[in-house]
């Protein structure tokens, strides 16, 4: 079945249901000209938007349609973990080519909803509209959070200690293992599932944010290379980052040792890790730490910020260099 | 100039100036994983998002980058007139092909900002992505409003006047010559103008739901045809539209003269006026013509809403029947 066959309203009849998981303050869901909703007293709106092509962002056929759902979504919640906020309300516009099949769509829903379920999300509008040839996403998403309790990439100090939420590369390696080793995917299920369903770091988001005890916070998108120069950048400071003390999975340990790819790109240049980078000042990374751990969650020190402008970074040898790589800037030439 | 020569995070330098046209609350713009805001005490937000496709819904070698930019925003300015709402923050997510200058991205946001600082709106934010192929544009937009001034489709009672605010097929007419009659395109400028540039009916929109006279609103995007159905739908009522009371300019009634296009299709099948469509009780008409008319802006009246399901049309001979018209959806056969 195709998506002309039920037409746009049609379809909006068969993906309302399961949209909505909290109560509807606004009245207005899918179907009208705008949503409507409301914003707890006292809260600030956080909005994140992001677009996905087809061939650009992902390949269908490695990929079911649920993951590709699940994957939009989870990318614009862990920029709504990334400044400490509670996810609210997700609007998605998709279009359709020809030859995606009706079910395929419902799928591509079914993926969203059930992250968003995970969340307390609604999925509460959007757009459906056709395309001669790709798949296209686009996610808005909307947060709440106290304006006080809000983590910008401008607030790190010089000393701070640079700190990620999750192990780097997994995502990495999983998509190296799709797209050249799929005979040994089946030995390494954590890494293709961190690539295909990573799981947004919402709770430690929240967890730091409320603690009071961080300066700056992101998530990590494009590679901890190229997003702690943003902290940088945002921040006027420089960074050193510490090879040694990368967290790493024992698969992707494994996957390193069989494979030997390049370990610096896959660990920190590659990204999707989609976890939180942050900084802490030295006095509070112990409870930091220990407010994470208690939840169940970790907080590892990667490195520190510095005076200057430049990245550096220092191998396992204990050699300290500029930082080359510069992770994924889609515009450059690679 | 490409894209690639100045990377994302360059462009997004470039974009910055002239974005913000309202001091801007909540600290965080374009640039950080989120963008921040505030909503005023008491009220509710409004979120609409469209997404443009290039071959779909616009071809880049008839309209300029500004046009492109500023119809966009047009289209979803017009989504928050239809609620009855104030515009906010708008959200730009684009994916730039090869083949589109930086020189022209910076006109499409040119267009953009043109038309956001007529109706005091921010670009707070959005994401910048490489094509394959076709350019391709999402924006969200939010807005705000008092909940029970809200316009819904639904609000429509048997009897009720059903208004439009603009004379309707200008922009159809203006397709129309672009498409097919570009030597004469001329002696036509308001209907031309109206397709690529459509006013959105904020103001007209404000005023309606601030008088609480009228009982149901939208926009007009696919036509009177087809949306008169959505307030039917949404109403669980019938309509009847009177062909001889239809609005038209002195252009368009030329135009019909001149060139004996399919004159119901093109008035009322084809749609993008993105004028209002609304229903007021018989009562309150005079009062609600009255209102608009002290600001400068129009309001007539094209049929009445009925009991049952069905939408009639009355042609200019008096005879009625059964609107076979249905309007543009995109995903149904044509």
């Amino acid at each position: 079945m195709k998506l002309k066959d039920v037409g746009e309203f049609g379809f909006i009849d068969r993906i309302k249901d399961g949209a909505l998981i909290r109560k509807y303050l606004g009245l207005v869901g899918i179907g009208d000209d705008c949503a409507l909703f409301k914003v707890e007293e006292g809260k600030s709106v956080l909005l994140t938007t992001d677009m996905l092509l087809e061939r650009v962002h992902f390949l269908r056929d490695l990929m079911t349609p649920f993951q590709i759902g699940y994957k939009a979504l989870a990318a614009n919640l862990s920029d709504i973990a990334a400044s400490g906020g509670v996810p609210k309300e997700a609007f998605v516009s998709l279009a359709v080519p020809e030859n995606l099949s009706l079910e395929d769509l419902l799928e591509i829903y079914k993926g969203m909803k059930d992250l968003a379920k995970k969340f307390d999300v609604n999925i509460t509008g959007g757009d459906t509209t056709t395309s001669l040839k790709d798949l296209v996403i686009n996610i808005a998403l909307t947060g709440e959070i106290d304006e006080e309790l809000v983590l910008y990439r401008s607030g790190a100090k010089a000393g701070d200690i640079i700190c990620v939420t999750d192990y780097l590369g997994d995502s990495a390696a999983g998509l190296d293992l799709i797209l050249n080793h799929r005979e040994e995917m089946h030995n390494f299920p954590t890494l293709t599932t961190k690539h295909f369903m990573p799981i947004p770091h919402i709770e430690q988001g929240r967890a730091i944010s409320r603690s009071r005890l961080a300066n700056s916070m992101m998530d990590i998108s494009d590679g901890l290379a190229s997003d702690i120069r943003h902290i940088c950048k945002a921040s006027k400071l420089g960074a050193v980052l510490h090879e040694e003390r990368f967290p790493h999975s024992e698969e992707f340990n494994r996957y390193i040792a069989e494979f030997k790819p390049e370990y610096l790109k896959t660990a920190i240049g590659v990204g999707e890790d989609y976890c939180l980078l942050l900084t802490v000042s030295q006095e509070n990374f112990a409870q930091l730490k220990k407010t994470l751990n208690d939840l169940g969650h970790q907080l590892y020190n990667v490195g520190e910020m510095i005076k200057g402008e430049d990245v550096y970074i220092v191998n396992k040898e204990g050699e300290k260099s500029i930082l080359k790589l510069s992770g994924w800037d889609q515009f450059k030439e690679h």
